[in-house]
């Protein structure tokens, strides 16, 4: 950027060259962490979503490229302009590129219907990181037979991804039932004292089951990323 | 779910198998406690409330099944929908098959209008899980009188429900009244410093009138699920 | 009090005349409420405990009266001074005056070892108010087997008191499993995003589980004092 | 301050000339607001407190000083160092010099026990500033006939100062049965949920009585002084 | 309200009798505290604030009788429906019947241009309740010649009401000038750290200077309420 | 404003007189403080925008004002109604009149896109008030590498203004690798535990780089000021 | 325990029978998770600290079982009972028993020397749970090249558990320079707005780095665990 | 740090071999900043803080260092174990090493006697740096006059530092009245709704008058730094 220039009073004062849009895009981080690129769609237009998904699709063709929190518009510009998109309603994202062969074996576990779109986005990107994964959901403890109908499966996992949201009990019963990572999920589900999932999350944090990590609320993504990672881990 | 299938480079993408939608109902719970089921209407759409009241009362058409926090459209679906349902426009609910015959006497009293919604779930509630209730409306300890005029009827309650926001100065001025629980609902009636009815919530957390409990923000139907089995205890 | 008398420059100023100690004792409070009087020890000091236990007791000698949260010092002045008073260490209560028979059948259930001292204050207000009681501790949700193997026993009581700290989550794992009332009590056990108890309350207050009412944190009494009332209810 | 002097490497550094101690007395205060000078005791040693008293009452033996928040050294201090002081031992407060003759008529109204220290500083602070005022101490809500025997009295004061811990209900309570000014102070009575006191204060914000204004958490002192304010309105 | 009657199966269930918007007018306000009756606004349909005014009018024509936190409809309703109210765009208020004849002296001041609808909510409420106000603008502290512009002013007036967003200090830097009882009003005007106006009124609250009290967030009603019995006091 | 007059009942009450829009602008600032006057276009119509920038502009044609916060509908009236005025879209922002000639040299600094309208804004306002700025974006040190290799142009920078959400980790590693004064904006770019901002705000105040100083949540502007006063420091 | 007994008046109250200190140990948990046991110190008096060691590897004696959090006291009364325990001064822990021989390759970093006793508590635990573990120190942000120095050896390994205070953008700068799981301990270290570890906590939740997951603060037992869990993965 | 071996059962547990205390000193800091080394002083033993001093010193003589934040003993021991060193026992500083020739003129200013220890902290800070320092204290204003008594000096200053506690109005006061750069430290003095310097802090940065930027709380030497490197730009 110019800086302004010295000027005359009266004069036009001059135009501003502040340049924008031009991202600096970190195009070294699949090299650096072994993740494919994700677009967080938050706060961008439809257009936008289309224009860098085609072109980091266009640059590495052999690659997925996932964009996330992608509103109706956004969803449905990329149906449009990206026939070979694989949009997901629920997840509201939109992937690109082929998937990595799975590896691994991870369950998504949800306490109640609210949490899926959160559930689901973990689920996305882990496929789009590579990771083989089951989603398992309405598990909640206040019907405490629902998830101990799932015990086995859960225990035989390599991570569980817990997502759940109002005092996210879950979390705990399921840390105490199995032996592997944890990685929980608290979710804006709930009202008043739940704080907009800040409660769920502090909760989370003081589990009284060791095992359990916690990444931010409604984050799928991340819960994504951390097991996609934690599978890799041992299998070079 | 079956996790995504390896695939080649320019291929398209496997389409993602997600399953949604398909709740895994706590059907146990009637038996294990006693109480009726009760579908939570916030964030589902009028079609997935209707569907899910019809399918519940063809279960067990000789049991009520209550909706709570039903917006406009939702509660019209139902009134469309379920000729059969007793729509609450003031509590936001929807009513499906018959209630228990009523035991016991609860009073619900609000402190002021704003109020009233929260009381009338708090009401509708605890008809639907067959107890006796009556409401008692505008109490509020800014004109004390009115609190000392209703004395005698709170006095001869099984358990009072106070329903009030802002400070919350009833629940304690009702619970050095009487002698019976006091289940307390903070309501998010007020501003500022109100916090959305968190200062509400903690003040009546440190009531200095013993026997008082406390229930989330706004939440007149877990009230009524509280009252409704305390009359229950010592009846069989 | 009388006021402060005018006063002429130089004169020595009036000795102030406020009054100290002299408590507005509610002794109305046993034929308004059914419950006995209880003296909250914290900030009095040994010799004050001592005194007001004595004159309560003279007072009414055919009646319980309660003493809570005694350090230390004021424990010893009531077993030096009061021989006939019980005094519970992990409580840190003192008990004056014969009991009422119990009443009905209140479980209270504590996650973890320091949980006891909470739960215990729950036990004896109990006792003291009339409740018949049982004390079923460590089924914390970290080990869920614990709290599976006494299910039959919870649901069976009147009222179930859980105490926790942490993330409560035990209070939302028993609300599912029983029928009766639930009266949750936090505990500070735990330290970071616990915020002291804070997090364990409104965990609590936003369970899954429906039949849940809370109260203050370490409120051990407060609990006490809900469950007796609601054993009695029905009962005359 | 002088700044330090540029310096050789290998020399001693110079010597910090930071004063330290010389407080700038805001010796204007009486004549621009009307109030008596106030020593806050809170951080200051009992030699500084008993040397500041003296001189400020050297400088002007015909009125009062006043310092609060002294701890036991500071008061055995002024107790040996400064005989025509007249020390409080529950305000916490020494006065020495003549106090006013007392106009207008405030009450000072506490709900239990523990907040009398509060209190006697807002009535040691309302006699040194020249208001006539009376102390009516133990009327907290859960036992409501108290605040009642006393409403009479309460009605016919200039302003009524509630003070009060917990939920601070009694500030709602009072402010609905006088049409006086009420200024409320919330005190740090309480624990879990209190939050030290911001429980108090901000539901003493909230109240649904008008005419309610608050001064900070356990700030007896800031009440009486606007009582005392308050009471010379209108009487030039 | 009748309790519901019991049912049998299959039978239609019967329609729920809970009465609403019967509000229990608190009509003995009026003779207890000495001020007018107030409607507060805000959650009542513009019909209903209508018809609420009306019928107070009706039933004691010769006193005032005001209207607070009205939106655009509800003072277009005002404005159509009740010719001889008086209403205030910025303050969002409605008054109707004579206002008493102005006694004391107020003055209101504010910060800023935005603090102005508060303000004038403060000026209403005042007039209404019979206080002479005078409002003065404009004289936030970032340019501090302002408020010393108006010192004399301050300092003459029975009572000032500080309205001030942000940090609040113009609270602390009146009360520092004057002597008078100063009531200060935290504003929601502000972003990020003000938190919507906690901060505002946290600041004012730890004034230091003394004789400030401090009402809710923008409660320029409550405000005035407080300088109005204020200048009563003294006064008869 | 003329105090309300006394009123016969039955009368029509009087009209009020507030004032109100009669802003008491502080002329005086560019002389106390050498800043141009700026217009905070939060809260003001289109209409008040544009003729509060053209009376300044014709105060004093010869100085530049600025007015930020502008929403689409002020900006466009801007462009409408004041052909000569510099809007920019990014920025929120509009100048009229000269700017001076650039002293020193800023650097403004973004972790990511997100938080282009704050840098803007800062920018902006350092050209308005004669700083130098060049701006630097998407360095976010999720991509460490992206800000080592602007290392050397941030360490050559008089001041450099760090603009960034989410957990603001960019202040603390441009903190480290400068010797000059750093201002750190936090925005509200981030969800969940960003609390808005506040966890940002938080997380730069406790940096474990000395040398930065840190600004309200998504105030570019007062970064702006704040470095543009910083250059004028040490060249008269 | 049994409930008190109907007693007569006059008669000396029963004894509370209420059990105390006998803990139901979760002796399940080895088979169920795979990690051994461990015991939580704070709170404990050190001769039960030593009992319960003693007891646990009685059981066992071919397992290792931990002591974490313990005081002087406890882990002096640990060397004095228990000679063949390991007792770590800065972790705070006693270890009994053969660790398992380690698998995988954590590393766990720190900010700064505060940061200590947290990542000797997690490398501890580490070591307990069959992981192998280096720990690197002192690498904070404020002084960049640190940090860079290690980035190879960080980049090898399977888990890197980051230990920072203050802003914790060490997690975020660590998450951006690798591609393996991170767990993430914030620590008390800090003041002022760091509020305990709060902000450090929220700050690490919010990392601008995918695949960082976070524990509660000071928690370095729960990310040995996490870790030590997460090596187990892929590798039987 | 060497990983534990594998051992046999019953053998004795591998000693731990985790170093400790081994600090990776940022010795590269004074050439990267051009700031002196310090010692952050809280949490040290006073032998560390000594042999860190000599440490230091020893390695370059011409040059100072500084320890900030020490306790009684840790100052005793430099007095007693560094004869050369300047010890501030206000600041509770201590500095070894010749300081630079000062630079520009930055005054420090208090609002109270209790802002002292951190306003020395930041002078003592300013000195090290070799910055130009004036210290103004007890212009706290609720005695306005206070301040403007010394307007013309903080105007002449190049940067202000404003050290206050409570509400912080002081920083909001001098930002209006200067054109430099004012660097604010809220500081911990206040009770109750100060929230420990919470308030201040928040209100510092919601203040009304721009070029005001905030450090973290009672963070005497982050303002010093912040102010010195200040005075060094313009200047080479």
């Amino acid at each position: 950027m110019t800086p302004a220039e010295p000027s005359d009073p009266g004069e036009q004062p001059p135009t501003l060259h502040v340049p924008s849009g031009d991202a600096r895009l970190d195009l070294d981080r699949a090299r650096r962490t072994g993740d494919p690129e994700v677009v967080f769609g938050q706060g961008k237009t439809p257009v936008q979503v289309v224009e860098i998904l085609a072109a980091l699709h266009a640059a590495h063709p052999d690659r997925a490229v996932l964009a996330t929190r992608l509103d109706d518009a956004a969803r449905a510009a990329v149906r449009g302009g990206l026939p070979g998109a694989v949009v997901d309603e629920v997840a509201r994202t939109a992937l690109l590129g082929p998937v990595p062969a799975p590896v691994g074996d991870v369950v998504v576990v949800t306490a109640g219907t609210s949490d899926l779109p959160v559930a689901h986005e973990a689920v996305v990107t882990l496929q789009t990181h590579g990771a083989g994964v089951e989603l398992v959901t309405d598990v909640g403890v206040a019907g405490l037979q629902r998830v101990l109908e799932v015990r086995e499966r859960l225990a035989a996992a390599d991570v569980v991804v817990v997502v759940a949201g109002m005092e996210g009990a879950l979390a705990s019963v399921v840390g105490g039932l199995v032996g592997s990572p944890v990685v929980a999920v608290p979710t804006s589900v709930g009202y008043g004292a739940a704080l907009g999932g800040v409660t769920t999350l502090l909760a989370m944090l003081t589990s009284c089951a060791p095992g359990v990590s916690v990444v931010n609320i409604d984050n799928g993504y991340g819960a994504g990323v951390c097991a996609a990672r934690i599978v890799r881990v041992g299998r070079g």
